[in-house]
């Protein structure tokens, strides 16, 4: 018997997807939205932990650290991420917080359930179709400053207020805003932020 | 019988959802991404549409009016929208696009089948949950002409390109910007577009 943990926020669809997942043995099925999974994981321990990177709010990136708390003693739970090809950003995310299997949102229910079952045994599962992404995701041209720069000027935060929180200067922020821009073939920084947004890197 | 079409992006979850639906009799269940769902409305001729108003990614206003086609002759389908009290912009649009049903994505899957129900006999059903939400459409403060200012900046046009578009000077779409940035208390233009997303407005 798998124990899967399944962490989706909108409880309507997650209720239905949960016991659908019940049906098809031998699965023993938890579900809880993003907000919560850390508590959830220590106290039902499960084997798997299904996330659907998408959030709530449909923007912003899922907190995929809670599913596999370090040092908890004992193996942490295998992660199967729900993702699509569209958001790089998120799928470089689950990638790099250790996720062993890839199911397309865009692709039909059974192959989640081969893909529980294939991480389950610590072995890899990604769908065919999330290869462009993976693509998109390893060509992505921002360095790890720009991106902090981005993510707060994605939050609202003006030049100044970037420059105060990264302890640099007016120009220098101005200089990566402007590199931002052209990196991502945006028109001027809203723009940027609105592509980098959609495709789930800020 | 009643004929019911799902709308809803991800097939994964899609398919499960229609799936379960239609294990709740009397429901003929059809099932479509927001994109091709005017056709399918044409080609299936459903009672009810029952919709989620998140599209794929996350953002953006959905096709509402695909859903209920003007002067097919016949009545059109009733309309149930899946939605989220955060995300009072969405709520409004399907009111104005003649929704008779909001279920709360927040709550049981009964509620949608109790949803489709009701609608399908033209009866209004609204969970008391999106109240909130309700409240907040309700207290919009932004005028028409303001939304679409902020619609064409969240797409990532600069001042100069709004003022083309909309046929206005520099200066005005600048004061415009000035007073949708004030009004939706943000920090600055690209805290205005980032509130007024994350709510569904533009």
């Amino acid at each position: 018997m798998i124990r899967v943990l399944l962490v989706h926020d909108a409880c309507l669809v997650r209720s239905v997807l949960a016991e659908w997942l019940r049906g098809e043995q031998p699965l023993d099925v938890d579900d809880t939205p993003w907000r919560g999974a850390a508590a959830r994981v220590r106290s039902f321990g499960p084997d798997v932990c299904a996330a659907d990177l998408d959030c709530a709010d449909g923007q912003g990136v899922p907190p995929l650290g809670d599913l596999c708390p370090p040092g908890t003693g004992g193996r942490p739970p295998a992660l199967v991420v729900l993702a699509q090809a569209n958001r790089p950003g998120l799928l470089k995310r689950a990638a790099e917080a250790g996720a062993l299997g890839f199911v397309d949102k865009a692709g039909s229910p059974d192959r989640l359930v081969r893909a529980i079952r294939s991480v389950a045994r610590r072995e890899r599962f990604v769908d065919d179709s999330l290869g462009f992404g993976f693509l998109k995701a390893a060509q992505m041209p921002l360095t790890r400053r720009e991106l902090s720069v981005l993510s707060l000027a994605a939050a609202g935060a003006s030049i100044a207020e970037i420059a105060g929180s990264l302890h640099l200067s007016y120009g220098t922020v101005r200089n990566y805003m402007a590199s931002i821009t052209r990196k991502t073939g945006a028109r001027n920084r809203v723009d940027a932020i609105r592509i980098s947004r959609g495709e789930g890197w800020v």
